[in-house]
C-alpha cells in the first residue's frame, strides 16, 4: 500500500495488493483484489474481492467494481459506473500467446491494443463480457451475461449474445420503455425520478 | 477462523478467510475463498478456491461450491446442491453504483434485493449466470454457460441464453429424456437408478 | 514453492500457491494463482492472477493462462496456447454434488471425467466456457464469451452460444476469411504472414 493512500483515508483489506499510488480518498479495496502500479482509481470507489485492475486502467469517482471483475490496460471507467461481479473486459481482438514464436510479430508494437470506455453512470451486469474497442454510453445498462460486441447508446438497455438493444433506462435505474418494432425511440418521462431525463 | 469452527472439525485453508461462525462439521474451505460473517454454511460442504459467500447467504448440507463461484446476499442453497466453477448469482435486477448521487434513492431501502433459491440436489454448470429472483427446482440441471432468467422446474435440464427447457434428468445425473414438440413431459423410469423417480 | 522451481528460474509471486514440482524454466506465476501438486506446466509460460490449475492438468511451453482461468483435471494445453481471462474448463457433463447420497454412485469411479484438449497455438477468448470432452484444433480461435460444445477444427474461428464456425484464421492472428453460404472453405494465403499456411 502506498503511504499516500493511507493519508487519503483509503481502506485496503490486509490481503489485497494495491501497488498504485493513485487511489482516491475514501475508496475501499477488498480481499484478494489487486490494483497494479500505473492504474488510477478515483474517490469513494469500492473494489470487490478478487477484482483485478491492470496498469493503464483509469476509473473515475463513485464507481463500484464488484467481485472478480477483470479490467485490463486500455479500459476507462467514468464516474458513478457499476461494474457487476465477474465482468470481463478485453483489449485484443485476436489474441495469441505473446511468447509463442508464431505470434511475436503481433506483440512487437502496441497496435493490438483496443481501448474500451464506459460512460458516466452506466451499469454492466454480472458476468458480461465486453469485446475490445467498444464504447458503452452514459447511464446505459448491459444485462447480466451479455456479450457486448458493439457500442451501446446512452440510456439504452442491451442484452444477449451478442448484446442487442432492448429498451431505455433512466439514470436512477427505472426502465422507461421496451423497444418494439412500431415505435423505436419515443421516450416517456421517468415516473419515479423527476430530476432525470434522456437528452 | 472462528474457534467454534475448529472444534467442529472444519478444514480452512491457511489463505482462506472465514469470518462466519456458522460453518458446519466436516466442511472444507479452500485457498483464497472468503465466507463473510453472517453467512451460513452446512455440514460436509466443500467451498472451492476463490469462491465468495456474502453475508446473508444460506447453504445447506453436502453442497459443493466450486472455484470462483460468487454467492451474494439473498441466495439460498438447499442440501446436496452442486454449484459449478465460476457461477455468478445476482440480487439486483437494475443495479447502479450505490455511491453515485443519482442512484442513492434506490439503495436507501432493501427493496432492490431479490432472493434466489436453489432446490435440493440441483446442479448449476460452470459459468452459468443466475438472474435475481428465480427459483431453481429440486434436482434440476442448468447447463454450463446458461443465463437463467426464469424459474427452472424440478428435474429439468435447461440451457442457453436465455436458458430454455431441454429435457429431464434423474437425481443421480442420468438424463431421462429430451423434450420434443410432440410429447412434452412423458417421463420414462431411470434405467440406472431404481431408487429415484420424478414426482 | 518447490526448491527445484527456484533452481529453474521460475518466478512465483509471494501470494501464489505452487504445489507442483513440475513447472518449467522461466515460467511466471502471478498473484493469488494456485497450481496444485500433480499439475504440469511447461517452460516460459505465464499464469495470471487468480488462475487455478488442478492436479492432472498438463500445459506445454510458451502458453499464456490469463487471469482467473480455471483448468481442471483432464485438461491438456499444447504449446503456444492462449487461454484468455476467466475461461472455464469443465470435466463432468452431468455434475452432481459428490458428497450427496443420491450422487455417490456417480463418483465411485472416474468414469464421469471427460478429457479436453487444446491444440498448439490455439486461442480461447475471455470468459469462454469449454464443455467437457471437446478437442480444440491447432491455431483455432474461440471468440470471447462463447460456449464450446463441439470440437473446433484447426485454424477455425468459432463464436456464440453454442459456438459455431465463423471463419478461418492464420497462426499469426490474421483473419483469413469469413465463411459464407456459397463457398465454405476456400482459403486465401495470409497477406501478413508468408510463413504460415493452413494445412
Amino acid at each position: 500500500m502506498a503511504e499516500g493512500s493511507q493519508r487519503r483515508n483509503v481502506f485496503i483489506h490486509p490481503t489485497a495488493l494495491v501497488e498504485s499510488n493513485d487511489v482516491g480518498d475514501e475508496t475501499k479495496v477488498w480481499a484478494f483484489a489487486h490494483i497494479m502500479a500505473g492504474a488510477r482509481v478515483g474517490r469513494r470507489c469500492v473494489v470487490g474481492d478478487h477484482a483485478f485492475i491492470e496498469s493503464g486502467v483509469v476509473i473515475g469517482d463513485d464507481a463500484t467494481i464488484k467481485n472478480a471483475s477483470l479490467l485490463f490496460d486500455g479500459v476507462t471507467i467514468a464516474d458513478g459506473v457499476f461494474i457487476g461481479p465477474g465482468v470481463q473486459f478485453t483489449n485484443d481482438a485476436r489474441p495469441r500467446s505473446p511468447r509463442a514464436k508464431f505470434a511475436m510479430d503481433r506483440y512487437g508494437t502496441r497496435d493490438w491494443l483496443l481501448p474500451t470506455c464506459v460512460g458516466t453512470g452506466a451499469s454492466i451486469g454480472a458476468g458480461a463480457i465486453i469485446l475490445p474497442g467498444v464504447t458503452i454510453g452514459t447511464f446505459s445498462m448491459v444485462a447480466a451475461g451479455s456479450v457486448v460486441s458493439r457500442d451501446v447508446a446512452p440510456h439504452t438497455v442491451v442484452k444477449g449474445t451478442p448484446a442487442r438493444e432492448h429498451g431505455l433506462i433512466c439514470r436512477c435505474g427505472t426502465e422507461l420503455r421496451t423497444f418494439s418494432r412500431l415505435s423505436q425511440r419515443t421516450v416517456p418521462p421517468c415516473a419515479k425520478c423527476r430530476l432525470c431525463s434522456i437528452p
